[in-house]
């Protein structure tokens, strides 16, 4: 076992200080309204898939003030107007969409609507058009970090959130029943959705990342907490910026935006994720304040313990049948 | 890319020469009768599972010669005498059984039936109860090593056999509709049971372990080739064994075992698989004399291409609807 | 001493096949007219440096089609319109901008000019605002990989040459006398530059990127040329783009611009590169048809050899004084 | 210096609480009272060695309720029974035994009777003829984990206390001047030994495997308290079995059976060792209640250190003569 | 980050005890006299160099007691006896000198004479005829290390010493403005100059080796603190001259020199360094008693921050002009 | 199974041809003669060991133009005038001398005198007192590197050989069975002992380093071949000197010694070897031209191989009785 963050005795009772600025909950609010302002022109393309009980779709949405977002939704073949499913709303990790249909397939049997979102610019079909004016090193994690408005993580946390209003306007699903779901930067997205969307009313986040910065990027081993250190290394070796830079991400940190969270939530952490400390993790959950529940793999890192899908199945069928 | 293999074209006509002895066919004749003799003794307890769609029991089975082999069998709910389904048998890998129900739901949602079966002495509850006279290195791979009769996978060749025949004996499976699946060793026992099973009709083998020994141990990096390895470096360091050992694990090889099979064969490998290393998986899939395809993953080492999920359910859909 | 590489007396002689596209030089016509027709609106700021000998400024100019590009600029304090001065235009390895003026300084205070040039999107100054319609992978590699028309480096090649053109039109620059220079990717834009701007008339390119690359994803190890190998592993596992992906990129390989450069060009490999493998570095530089020089550093990897600077010094001297 | 483990200074002072059930006592008295109503059925085979000063005999005997258990036993030539030798009782490494007969030559030479001992399963002729009900991680470590009962070390250390019981009979032995010794497992089973003995008069234990378990897990790098790990990981990731697990191998912990042990004890410790962290040697040092006597090599870790060599022959001389 | 080593807010205060043995000035005063008494026999060659504005020449002459010294020193044209310059006295790192004279031409081309002294042992033209009675570890770090009087880098200082002396005796130079520079062992070689001659106004030391030793050898990785670990693991297993050993070192301390510092200190380090852990340089750093300034980097290791350069530049403008 | 170097099948024929220059004979002759005039002023004391069947003493004896040799010397109590016994010379590793007498003690006990010999500046108590012109590189591989008559190992060869000489002229050795034995640097060095001196009648080299240099070199992983590469690194980074530096270690390539040796031979090799390749070894023992065996160990790198002593035994025992 690798001793590299605190026991798990430590972990447990982990609440470091909240690093909000004053105007954290108004950044957000007039976020929000920004988008709801903005309508989601969604469009949606039927697409064959050799499981006859599923129907799927390319679907299109505009993304926060600009670019335009692909998901794939999937839908159990009985749902419609009359019969209105349960949906599962599904964002994937950092630079690492690798889930397939057949990934997700089991949840749309079961009955649940399933929409897998891509992330601006981590995808081939969701392009990021935004422009950033700093940044420098390779990636998206510090295009635009020395000012929040401009931040990349607001356009994907508003991306987020209107992929829970598509879902939650179509006539086949149940709005009372709208599930985020992810690992990683996917579990990092699902608790901000959780938190910016009143809609969300389940959160399921697996080692999620954006949360704890300032511990994370001191403790990371590898991409991506990477980037905002190579960012200092090549481009401010002695710091200047540092406190403009922590000032930017604390408003995206999933620490912070943990109290906004009125859904339940599931969570997840490896006792020995180098990638997102489990430290981290528990930073994020003991600041949540709702009904919460978090299952800890001793020997596991950043994922894979299967486990999980199976509390996942039972979560679900707790809250919505 | 690491070249540590041969480049793809080379390994497209990779076809070294079979090292099956003269009694190979005989050999495999008298075992299979020997099975046959054997009863199975199954039985079979119902187990919650939150999932209203299946039904899931605990299965244990008379394994070959000795030791109980316990399984878990999911069913559709729809599945009945007279409403008989496909079914697939699965396989885990060496060391590694961390197969979940939820891992496999999707197909038991789509309409098979299937079995996860456990690997004798690899798991909590199969133990394997046969005795071995040599052996040495830690793990299972030298378990009898000089000795074919008496060699470890001889007894677990057979339980993969007997878990096909315990499937088509169930009155609510179409016994023309089985398949049986497995990734790494997983595959290799895909592979024997295709070969020693008359009675399988499909056959999707990915990464295969237990195939051109040989070259497996000349290529290996880490854990499960390596146990032979380890014997010749502990036990036998001047290698005065050598031809024993690999005679008797030639009645084991994969590659000498393909032109036995008459199933419709999906094979997989990973260019980077420094585990089973691509070679020894063409050296296999280009001795095989059926219907069959390989999907072949550059970037990829030791498994975790979804993409396969995709195309196992096109491969099923076509053959057993 | 590491052999994943050719021997050094194959690299001699090491000349692959080109892998030109028919319309090769129309593209680059076409793209240089294009080029020509935009206006370099260029900016200059004084900038305080501690070094009298020195004068130093911050420049802005347009780079190609779209985007401000940001360079710093160094001169003798002699340099005058009366007093013209041969000059240098540096650029920087990918990802990895931390060059100071101390770096370069001895150049400016030997008499040369010296233009620093940001390449876009890799640092502060110097975003890039061009959009792509395809890319995925973190990093600049791979947006626009199915079009060369909208590739990455369309934009880039074309803003070092605009580069060029900057100081190739002040009046205390002697233009007979333009260098350009840079290692890694600098190396690589180094040769993009001489081959697609005639007022270069020398290039020093060290540990060039951007070459032969189908075996340099071969050989790779690490970044940068493994994003190519990412967009393949997440977003395109079974290759089905991979001939597009090749083609975009010929248009910007050097090895197939190298027939372009009539300036003199001194080169330099390092046996031991793993990022930009010495194959690579040699099948550009036995392409090159002009007169030319290569060192070889046997015990070197990426860079690091000192000794390259003394014979930068004696190529600059013989050919500008 | 590796600083993974406590500073020698903490080292030397560390003794954590003993991890004893009540019944600890209990279940070795039973255990060593079914030893000795076993006989041993002891065979000796004469065996030519080119060395005319020794004798060398192959050795078989009944090991604790099952398996025959194997020896080397190389005495020097004029042992006999009016001519009674000290004895030595050798224990090996975790699937690790490479001691050949001229490795510990000079003992015999010197004039000590010696018994390599080979652990059950892990050799050659050694096999393990028990049945264990639970495991499933490649190795030893986990067969029977759930149970003390029937946990794999039980018939381990009973085999190595009734090797001691075999020298302890024959004639040419001075059953008043046996010593064990043994480094990494073979340490443990010194200990062991030493513990369930009373004829064992000195003890000689290098780098201990099988002491502080809950510690050794947390520090381990490798092989093989790795397998508790590994038991962990695929079996029971959410550690539902931990408790049961911690309080069988509590029966085997060298610290808890420490106080057992009245003969005299010379140990050695690594402080880079990694494998069988420093912490736990000195948790069981420091738990000894006898004639004690531990080495520290600051710069080495699991074993390497040939003055130890020097240190033994220092240590037995006085004792036996 | 590499949290190997204490968090900057801590190495900002950390002053350990001084480890003077009592005659430590008196040692140090009688080698300074022994010195004093030894003329330097200095030898100039001028050498080509195709830099018209700088004048090179090689440097010889007699090291402390026995060898003969190299030097590189590059002159400004300019430089004599009517128009006396600065100069920096500069020393390279353990093992690795690959300074080449284009690496400083800017110094030299600013204004500053450069003296480039090769350590004796480590450098072609710089043998060492000292005779050491123990040492035995490869490399120079414990050659002598059972003595002072006759340690390696007794001679080594005082050669730095003498190369200091060589400089303020040319009638070009202004010797009122030397300054010592170096990097790693040039660090620890600059304070070492520093503390032992007067004649030294500024020094300038980057991640300055040879400080604080018993903490460097415990949380070294690599080389060259490593000799001193392989001395003991080797040659005194039991540490049996631990004493005497860092008893020795303590003469040649960093840390124990500071407070003889009388010029003004620039130095550096790097958070991430493994070679020469930041908090030994801290060590060093707060013991200095004089006008000094610390750069802190913390992405970087053992050195490759060209910041500094830029604060050189500044430090030495401000003192010398 | 670690492919860095040949197959088996290839080793087993591999005969590089020589690199001799034309004067080595002479070279050597004239070396010889030159150690024949000097003497050896050998000095023995006794020394205090525990086990009473053996002698102890400290020897010293001059060694080839200077410097002083110390060694150990293991005799049998009965050795003497009236009872002469065969001896083995034994030389240790590079920077690795760590065998203590118990190590050899079994040798002794059998019958057989040992002289454990120490190499110059590698211990202690074995300063290098000569002095060296060039080299560089920490270590002593490269220690006159451009000069055969002042190279390193002309005088550490001469002094194995005038440690035969010491063991021949002792009146308790029957001068008629001297043995050399070593390995790695050791196995070099009795390789040398056996061709530069007529005494010797038994070489026993173990992965024999200082063969086939330039191979050796190239595939070098690790020191202590590592040092040549390191002064090309840094002290020639484009090679200018490589011909002379090869040409000085052409004569003292145990490969260009090897038809020199009258004496049998036992070697081995591991063909995981990364130290000293498999190749290097073979290079040598396919141009010895005596009896000769060699032992292959497939598992093993440098070293480790315990059935080694084995074969020493039978080897030993067949010649020497």
């Amino acid at each position: 076992m690798n001793l590299f963050d605190m026991p798990l005795e430590e972990l447990k009772n982990y609440k470091p200080d909240l690093t909000k600025e004053s105007n954290f909950e108004e950044f957000w609010e007039k976020t929000i309204e920004e988008s709801k302002d903005q309508p989601l022109d969604a469009k949606l393309n039927s697409v064959d898939y050799p499981v006859e009980q599923v129907r799927v779709y390319d679907v299109f949405f505009d993304g926060f003030k600009n670019s335009r977002i692909y998901g794939r939704y999937v839908l159990p073949k009985e749902a419609s107007k009359d019969n209105k499913v349960p949906v599962i709303v599904m964002y994937h990790g950092y630079n690492w969409n690798n889930v397939v249909i057949s990934n997700v397939l089991s949840f749309s049997l079961m009955g649940y609507g399933v929409l897998l979102v891509d992330v601006r610019g981590q995808d081939i079909k969701s392009p990021d058009h935004n422009n950033y004016d700093n940044g420098g090193a390779a990636g998206w994690m510090t295009k635009g970090i020395l000012n929040p408005d401009n931040y990349y993580y607001r356009y994907v946390y508003m991306d987020c959130v209107r992929a829970v209003e598509f879902v939650s306007k179509r006539e086949e699903i149940d709005s009372d029943k709208i599930a985020v779901e992810g690992g990683s930067q996917g579990g990092g997205l699902a608790i901000a959705a959780g938190a910016l969307s009143d809609k969300v009313k389940a959160v399921m986040a697996d080692i999620p990342y954006l949360c704890h910065f300032r511990r994370a990027v001191e403790l990371y081993e590898g991409s991506p907490y990477s980037e905002i250190y190579h960012y200092f290394k090549l481009h401010d070796s002695l710091h200047q910026t540092e406190e403009q830079v922590y000032k930017t991400l604390s408003y995206f940190d999933g620490m912070n935006l943990a109290a906004r969270i009125k859904a339940d939530v599931l969570m997840s952490v490896g006792l020995e994720d180098t990638v997102c400390p489990p430290s981290t993790g528990f930073a994020l959950y003991n600041h949540l304040d709702t009904n919460k529940e978090i299952k800890v793999y001793p020997e596991y890192g950043h994922g894979g313990f299967n486990q999980q899908g199976e509390e996942k199945i039972v979560f679900l069928k707790k809250r919505f049948g």
